[in-house]
């Protein structure tokens, strides 16, 4: 029997582990044309929180009792498709499932195995890494001697932020919520300051480890952290905004004070989505494989083993007990 | 006697008249160097709630006791300065007096006669022209087909960034707080629509008005009128901040809700200030000034005549009760 993971009710506020259940399911059909896969590594993402709401976000709601959907890597072992030979390794929007089918080959990308390790494709050499590159990069505009902070440090997408600002010449702070995550960010990755949200308030934190100001703030996850950083933003300062993490799994929305910071100090406040950008993603790898090779650029997987522990490995993530990108392997490489 | 408009406490919330003198002064005097002015104009302008506070804002505040500054436009009486000559109009940061000095002839502008009325460099040819120009035009980008939306639609600002809008190809739709404001933006700025928030609340009237969404949205005011705008946003909007008058007067800070959409919608809000861009100024008026002449811009001045009506003037500029850029007469042209 095929395994898979449903949604089975909307979550209000936090979501917790009794909107999914764990089921068994029919062996998917591969028709013609269509790809028979084995999934292998299911990536666990924050927006993955918006698609659980009813209401209209920037993708399609999850349906109650259909599978999550996110991005998969899997093998093919089962092809009617001439563009795609089982032992292949692609990635795709594919089902939480140990087997799956892409109709008709649609949507899956074959993965490169020469440009690093087969899960990189979910992080580093993925979406999470593409988005550190173009909100860091190209609207964070980091400059030699400019503090960038970024909130969020240790999570698949903190990390490469600051360590591409690090490159640009700026000196990087992160914040994150533990001890472990501070250590690593600074024995890891190369941030200049960090400090656990947790046990400093943020508006010391930032005093502290960014006396000269926040020239660039990339924004994960707004409400009072976002606050702060208005407050201890220099003029000109730029905010790409990522994502809001804190905001996701409130009921309520308590609203940003503070924000005619963004006008006494020409602040550019940018939101973006990766999927506006996934045509600068072979440039991306192509810029970022031989960094990653080298050692120059670190970037720490946390992999979650078995399908049955994928609802808690995603709670968690969102709680923030993750250091990096955190994938649930569901299948061998 | 010369008399001068004093600040005599800071205001806590709404300023009011208790907030200034009228006084008898003592006649400047015009040492070496110096250059002495008889005022014509005095600018009022929302920034300078702003530095009616403590607080440290992006201009230096006032301080209790002494004269009102802002942007005045004068006829030079004496001189003890080669470069300047008895008759010339200059405008510069000086008190609101009938008579004042200007050091050593320091931050005055000589004003060209020939590209409009005098009066026109504190408004239309000056700061509130060029901020129109920046957010509406350099920060909000519209292209043909774009719907752009400007609060405080018939302030001195307002009016111009919906007509320059509009020279772009945008459909323009303003929100102002009266009937009057309303027809004068229909009738002779030439907006595509217009209503008062007073009588339909700001979401019926953007969704009556902005069918199609908006992709530009020239922030006057913040509050709940931006908590509105991004709620009709359309996807990769421009918002260019250039005031936050609804806060100016408030002791609190609400917040603003809803800023998940900058993600959601990746829309760019981008806080300005003119004083970054006043190179610009000459380029900008060579531009504007034949469309002046010619009647394709069209351009609204309130003049309150008395320097003892200027603190009324102004809070009742605050308040809303101009049509356009408010000056206050104090001499004449």
């Amino acid at each position: 029997m095929n395994t898979r993971i449903v949604l089975t009710k909307r979550p209000a506020g936090w979501v917790d582990e009794s909107c999914f259940a764990v089921e068994d399911c029919a062996e998917p059909v591969c028709g013609p044309g269509d790809v028979l896969l084995e999934s292998i590594y299911l990536s666990t993402d924050p927006y993955l929180r918006g698609r659980m709401n009813a209401g209209p976000s920037y993708a399609p709601g999850f349906e109650i009792g259909r599978a999550i959907v996110s991005r998969v890597v899997a093998r093919v072992i089962g092809s009617n498709n001439s563009r795609f030979q089982p032992g292949e390794i692609v990635w795709g929007f594919l089902d939480w499932a140990l087997r799956s089918v892409a109709p008709r080959g649609e949507g899956l990308h074959k993965i490169d195995p020469s440009l690093g390790r087969i899960s990189h494709s979910l992080s580093v050499l993925g979406m999470p890494g593409l988005t550190a590159w173009v909100g860091a990069i190209e609207i964070g505009k980091p400059a030699p001697g400019d503090t960038a902070y970024i909130s969020s440090a240790a999570g698949a997408v903190g990390q490469l932020a600051g360590q591409f600002a690090k490159r640009a010449g700026a000196r990087v702070v992160g914040s994150a919520g533990s001890d472990d995550k501070v250590a690593f960010l600074l024995e890891h990755c190369g941030f200049d300051a960090a400090f656990n949200y947790k046990t400093l308030a943020i508006d010391r934190g930032l005093r502290e480890h960014c006396p000269q100001g926040i020239d660039l703030y990339f924004d994960n996850v707004g409400g009072a952290t976002l606050e702060a950083a208005l407050r201890h933003a220099n003029v000109a300062a730029r905010f790409p905004v990522c994502g809001m993490i804190s905001a996701y799994n409130e009921v309520g929305d308590a609203g940003i004070k503070g924000l005619q910071a963004l006008l006494t100090k020409r602040i550019a406040m940018t939101g973006f989505i990766i999927y506006d950008h996934v045509h600068k993603l072979a440039a991306y790898q192509a810029r970022v494989a031989p960094w990653l090779r080298s050692g120059e650029l670190v970037f720490h997987e946390d992999i979650v083993p078995g399908i049955e522990r994928a609802p808690a490995a995603l709670i968690g993530m969102m709680k923030g007990e993750a250091i990096g990108k955190r994938l649930v392997q569901v299948g061998a490489e």
